[in-house]
């Protein structure tokens, strides 16, 4: 204790929530240091270099409309964005079978209507929950006593509509529609949005105009890597924190790099990264009990780089939609901005994780290029590099792409989603009411936080 | 690591898996250190001193028929049993009103042919289901994708049926059939048995014949204090392990009572509780995402002490069965079998627990104690004493009384269940094929992973 550093605030982890709560706090003029685990900063938010000065990204990269808070940070520190979709035509691999298609709708005879009637019903349920407080909604409890497969089949969707929603939820919860509640699902649903548009599934899944519009230039770490520079000297690299004591005076955060004393602090790191801190005392049961039930989803992105995108040649935009049984659910054209390399992307997410991430890399490597030769052609095997990232191998994350809760979980610990205790605050994309596991959520949790923590002190 | 104690195996934690494996290692002729993170030995198993000499227990206590493992080791060690039913009339309370009732049947019209339906429904169901690998069951997939609440209900068990299951499940699992995958639950059942007696639902409720059955003279806390007297000296406790460390040599384990290096490692600590351990290197992703899907439920035990069993004046059991709405749903006469003091204990867990652990303590013992009028009458708030367990709160348990696994997780993970990784092995009771979750278990898992150490080194 007699070594400790002393601060108004220490921020544990430098994703966007915990930079955005730092630089919140010492905009306001308190002390702040922000202890990071590993040796960057952005959490969740990586950039692979392509070399030149290019990147890539192989954590989350898309914003789009309503995320007007990560948008309008990125805007202060000068990061600019790009629209994300390509032009050219989309391919859908179904049953082995490609077929080209342009716009928005996969030319699927038997799964459209399906999908038109899975998507209206799914945006009545919605409209039903509120954003803040899912738990109180009118069905909270019946919603939260069946997963998301048993409502969408009891609502009459048929598989062909199941496997596109698990096709979504594939890369969006790096699981499927088994392993969410309807409640937490449908919640979901409600914060594809803001205060002034209500979510809806559309914003959530599309390109343009949804929550895959736009990418940052530079790459989406680039974002956390600037407020970093202006935090200047403030954040502290390879600190795992190990121990958060609190007692009537402060709070004593115990890290790798030292210990520090601060009157408060900030929890910005993953829900189940959060739970494996030494606590003193422990959380609330509760609060410990809900963060016994947020487990990570299973993704891997898998990354092939080209000497040039050369789909685009052949009127492809490199997206692909492949139906169940495919590794690679979704694949988007990755490449930078100015056009090369080539760059494609898929995400290796939920029960196909769990299937693959474990087999040898170069089987792996195989079958995620048979792939992406589905929906480009062969030229997919002449690779330049191809690089994987498994989120779940990443000690400081320990999955991705966000936390998703499982029946019983919103209705009765719901509650304690973020909820503070003593000096301890939380931040977080699990913790937003809008856009919830995406960076949007992040920067608005850690603007909550700090305005909920400066009202305090 | 100069400093480091040298042994063949360390066993992390001494609950009766832990003491268990402990046990035939030594016997095998290896040497073996325990490292147990608190100030005494039985993890889920304690004892409460009512002076005397007399004790009741807090933690778990029942044992019967099938459970030879635990009988078998209890003799062993000088432990006896006795029959924990008491004579007498059981209570059951339906909407504040109380009816006395003989036998295993509870006499209400309305509920009784759905749970007769019901009982062989889960009966069919579990049949199919092996106890060794539930995954690999034929309708595993379809299963894991519903809540057992979901199935029972597909199966056209009501309402009424599914509180009595419930009422159930609210101590078996500390949750409810919406908590738990249908997988999970069928799967449960068909643990309630062994080899030859392949498992049941009448198994697992049953007092006299089932798994309430008996108790141990002495409390079951003894079984494991008895195992510690005979490990001598080797049991090292306040010991709690912070940190496992394997390489090509062995494995170093780090406690807050120094570190051990050692050969193998037994780690038979509770999944959550594994899973907050450092693991260096980490554990495989698919059994670090296991952990994270391996909750305890919530569950605390209220005992009331009184000077003498005085229910059993009245013709009653001390048992009750209260449906749903009530804070206590079940609760038996846990008198010491010398017949004093009187002790009634009820378990509220669950979402009852979800709603009451936290409410001021004096507003839940009047809640409790309510409960128990019911079913003894109004002397029931003439206690000498009053004590609660809060399994949740204990930081080297952290919930209870056994882990439960949501839709999902065991078709998709199930198979990394206790699944040796390197040096390190895994012994609990939630890695038992037979009474997973009970002490049978416990002490099952410990022989087998013994075993399987045994054959390596």
């Amino acid at each position: 204790m007699n070594s400790a550093q002393h601060t108004d605030v220490v921020v544990v982890g430098a994703g966007l929530a915990g930079l955005t709560a730092a630089r919140e706090l010492v905009a306001a003029g308190k002390s702040v240091a922000v202890l990071e685990a590993r040796e960057r900063v952005g959490g969740r938010l990586l950039n692979h270099h392509l070399g030149d000065g290019r990147v890539t990204e192989i954590g989350g990269q898309f914003v789009g409309p309503t995320q007007d808070r990560v948008l309008a940070l990125a805007k202060e520190v000068g990061v600019d964005t790009y629209q994300a979709a390509v032009p050219g035509e989309t391919v859908y691999v179904n049953e082995g079978k490609a077929k080209r298609f342009s716009g928005h709708i996969p030319p699927d005879l038997f799964a459209l209507p399906d999908m038109g009637l899975a998507l209206a019903r799914i945006g009545q349920a919605a409209a039903k929950i509120s954003p803040h407080a899912p738990w109180e909604a009118a069905k909270a409890r019946e919603l939260d006593g069946m997963t998301y497969e048993t409502w969408l089949r009891k609502a009459e969707i048929t598989g062909d509509a199941v496997d596109m929603i698990n096709l979504f939820l594939n890369s969006a919860y790096g699981g499927e529609a088994r392993d969410a509640s309807a409640l937490f699902s449908l919640w979901y649903v409600s914060t594809f949005g803001d205060e002034t548009h209500p979510g809806t599934m559309d914003r959530g899944t599309g390109t343009t105009g949804g929550a895959q519009d736009s990418r940052f230039v530079g790459g989406s770490q680039l974002v956390a890597q600037r407020m970093a520079v202006e935090l200047d000297g403030r954040v502290h690299l390879s600190a795992p924190v190990r121990r958060i004591s609190q007692d009537s005076t402060g709070v004593t955060v115990v890290s790798d790099a030292g210990d520090w004393r601060a009157d408060r602090v900030v929890v910005a790191v993953p829900p189940v990264v959060a739970s494996r801190i030494v606590w003193d005392p422990l959380l609330p049961a509760q609060q410990d009990q809900l963060l016994q039930r947020l487990p990570f989803g299973t993704l891997m992105k898998c990354v092939a780089v080209y000497d040039k995108p050369f789909w685009r040649e052949d009127g492809l935009s490199g997206m692909g939609l492949l139906r169940g049984g495919s590794p690679i659910r979704e694949m988007f054209d990755n490449t930078p901005p100015d056009g090369g390399p080539g760059v494609l992307m898929g995400f290796l997410g939920g029960k196909e994780w769990r299937k693959w991430a474990h087999r040898p890399a170069a089987e792996r490597r195989g079958a995620v290029l048979r792939c992406f030769a589905q929906v480009v052609g062969d030229r997919a095997f002449d690779t330049v590099d191809y690089v994987e990232q498994d989120w779940t191998a990443e000690r400081w994350t320990l999955g991705g792409p966000t936390s998703v809760a499982a029946p019983g979980v919103l209705a009765d610990h719901g509650q304690w989603m973020g909820r503070p205790h003593g000096r301890v605050h939380w931040a977080g994309a699990e913790f937003s009411p809008y856009w919830n596991g995406y960076m949007d959520g992040a920067v608005r949790s850690g603007q909550h936080t700090a305005a909920e923590l400066l009202h305090q002190i």
